[in-house]
């Protein structure tokens, strides 16, 4: 018996970086949160502490700072990819890189109706975000987003569930449902198609929309139905992704019992409870997906 | 010499409360977190644990949530004077409260390009506040919003700063000002009004665009300077506002150096970093503006 | 009528300093974060934007890194002194200095039984403070903590509060109480005796002791009594304390309702809630307590 | 082309429990975050929204608090165990479950020198973690910590390591490095053993033990070296431990540049920075060990 490294990386977590676009007087702005990750013959610095393969993390970061200027960014993806390129081609003993973004949206300054050239306020809803891989194998992206918090008032439910000993639950014909979503996407480019040819820009807002609507308009049964609704939803639109992965949890919105106090509650004042919460997850795939490969392995963030 | 207690409160912070106005398929929702405390004769609470005084944290909570149906939710000010005005005037002992209300905004999910009648998104912008106080010695309203989170990427400089042994601040023409706002206004009903002839909900949204304006559009040398602007602003609006206090971290965007790599960075690349932050702060005020009294004093939060 | 600045006053918040003293094989080690502020003659910053009185946030962040070494840590309030006499008295313009600090414990590691000499853990537990301001009508000094986390699973009770139309809550013969203390005392030499004259580092752990026996040891009518009797016993115990300030969340412990399953809960299972919380304040003077003077007031912090 | 369902699993994340044992004066005390959930035959809940095989989250909640008396806890995994084999066994259609449990450890208030039969101040160092999954595959049990902050003040050096266009970092043969760390480590009974056979509780302990002395004694070339060793002596001093994953922040502290007034820093003054951090990873494995199965797959939490 002997004991060896198994997988192993390393990398700078969370850059903040801000780019600005000045070439006109109306700026825009980029605001990302940047982790790379490198992969590769590193093992000697873990069991000699050699060093003389590894990258610093404060040249990752560096590397992420020139190409904000250098490459400029186009999309989180578009971003990630380069940097992905560049270590595991351009510097020798790397093998592969794994890049996570975040996005924080801004809005632009609205003053006497006009939108302003170069102040914005953050817009502060959900986080976008960015998960590519590049080694032998492969190129992988994944698109996605966080803490997109949802709330219907009405048109949900959930009934007939399983009984035990320990339930206790009333059933409910009429429930506030609300999460805060978290949602990841493949990108498989389809026959013929390179990741060069999506456009992740255009395709964000319009998957962001897409599932919106369907918590919106879909009648719930359960917070899974309308899980697999979204992402459904999304496989059917985009061709070129192959499976989205959704984690929500189920924020729960109690009715407060003021009936104590002779006042009637028709679903109407509610207790927003922290914890605990409700957690369901589902993966929607089409059956011929092409492998995953590294897409979803070894995050570099902290999590 | 003898030890004996000085002020003292006590009450049930952090209710999360929200309310749905479902009279009509289009629904309304307000989501609030409430603080409420009440101070009187108490002491004996303290000195000798007699409770008898003593009206439960959890009966102010239940209060709370009865009042949204009973009461209904016009405005945070307007709730928290009816929560306020019950705890002085209907319950015997209790000769004074605070009242702390924070209100997260959401909007209307887009469906097709229309909104939606019972969907949400949370907003996740700045957080509305509130803090109302009644007691013997009157009624105090203050209005509020925080973390507004504004940006400009040009349009400010800081130069011509005192400089003594420590200092090493270049100074600079151009720069990123970044902050994330929180203001509190303090209404003052002019000669023959009443704090319930003010509209809080329409003044709201007119403070906030005027402050938006004003970091936008004032040429900044300090962030003390876009201080008093937009205190100074909101005061020249609104006859019935007697102050406005200002408080506003300098979120520093640091032009990161990439002439290293023979990269010029002309304002475009910046490292937004965490701490520590510059704090400013400003109060602004009419010089014949009535006495505060107990309107800023005491508060019932945990900070 | 017209509109004028009423306070002012502008730093560095959260400057993170870790001090090493390695004299000695045996190192020791303060992590503080530091906040400083300035009050005087800045008035044209903000009306006009002339920063000719300004000195730099950057530069009073320089100088608590200076300090650090040329000075050294002896205790946060030491620190915070040394801090606000150079502002005050080396710096012309600036008439008054706030100086807010945490400090962050840390426990050396043990190895193989002994205590090793350059390696720590964090402890983790509450967060010390200190609070000192100089200008020209003195100099104050407050101590504290906060975040220290307590307790007890027996000796606290609540019964014979007040009652009225929204009041359900049971009476509880036997509760577990907790609460995440945050306390401050106020230092004020006696006669003869001035602020440098006082062992802040002897005092801190004896007024923790003292606060964490009493909350221990006193059979608990209500958290009020509690902070009482911790108040008093400080004041009793420091002649040169004049009056302490305590904020308890009641962080509520529920009992699980387990005998719906036939399980008997003899206070043995709970829920611990997030929100809401009960939140109880008190201070604790003595009634000869010098004046307070600028102790208390505009704190430099974002809170 | 079909769209169907990949992995699915839900269940109820983060009941804060607490547990007292009180049947002697001298209380004990356990304090949980649970996490449950669930896998089987749900797909229906997603297609459909049919719940009938769906035990509720609430259910699982109930469940939990339920065991905490019922059966106890020794420790999180075993109490994870209880768990897992009651849903996977006694609940019908559960297939496979996995349980996530943190925990906080307190320690006894101190009175008069002597510990507290029933008042403990919360430790606040590290979070003790395990996670559980049972299923047909088999049975599975991780532990673990997080947020065990080390520091060493030397000891530490960064040299020899590749550079390259974008390399500005200098070698430092002196600096601190600090963690906070993250880290797992799987069971696997030896021949003749069962999960039962293993004392977890006595196990904790030890483990944090050789980690820390590690970290504390070992001359660091590379943070990448001392992960090695702390992971090599853990698997060194138990055989039933298979494999450690570790995840460590370089939360940097940078020598603060007070040279510049003429004051020298002998790495004695320090910046601690927020972000970015460096982020280093390693799997520490023995070369025979068992297969992982579902060990690490399908976290059940929202990281």
């Amino acid at each position: 018996m002997a004991i060896i490294l198994g997988d192993i990386q390393y990398g700078k977590a969370e850059s903040r970086l801000v780019r600005i676009v000045r070439d006109t007087p109306r700026h825009e702005i980029r605001d990302l949160n940047v982790t790379t990750a490198l992969r590769g013959p590193f093992q000697n610095a873990y069991l000699e502490g050699d060093q003389s393969n590894v990258l610093p993390t404060d040249t990752q970061k560096n590397t992420a700072y020139a190409f904000a200027k250098s490459k400029g960014i186009t999309s989180p993806e578009a971003f990630g990819l380069e940097l992905a390129h560049h270590f595991v081609h351009d510097v020798d003993p790397v093998e592969g890189a794994r890049i996570e973004v975040e996005e924080y949206a801004w809005e632009r300054a609205v003053v006497d109706g006009a939108e302003h050239d170069h102040t914005w306020l953050r817009k502060g809803q959900e986080v976008r975000t960015a998960a590519i891989t590049v080694d032998a194998t492969g190129e992988y992206v994944i698109g996605g987003l966080k803490d997109l918090v949802l709330l219907k008032s009405t048109g949900s439910e959930f009934t007939g569930f399983l009984k035990d000993e320990y339930t206790t639950l009333p059933e409910e014909k009429d429930r506030i449902m609300a999460t805060a979503l978290q949602a990841q996407w493949r990108f498989a480019p389809t026959a013929g198609q390179s990741l060069d040819d999506i456009d992740f820009e255009a395709v964000y807002p319009e998957i962001k929309a897409i599932m919106v609507k369907h918590f919106a308009t879909l009648h719930s049964l359960a917070l899974q139905q309308t899980l697999w609704a979204m992402g459904k939803a999304v496989l059917e639109a985009f061709d070129f992704i192959a499976e989205v992965r959704l984690k929500a949890p189920n924020k729960h919105h109690f009715t407060y019992d003021i009936g104590r106090f002779g006042i009637e509650n028709k679903q109407e004042v509610f207790w927003a409870a922290d914890r605990p919460y409700g957690l369901i997850e589902a993966q929607v795939t089409r059956d011929d997906a092409p492998d995953a490969g590294e897409a979803w392995r070894f995050s570099a963030g902290l999590a």
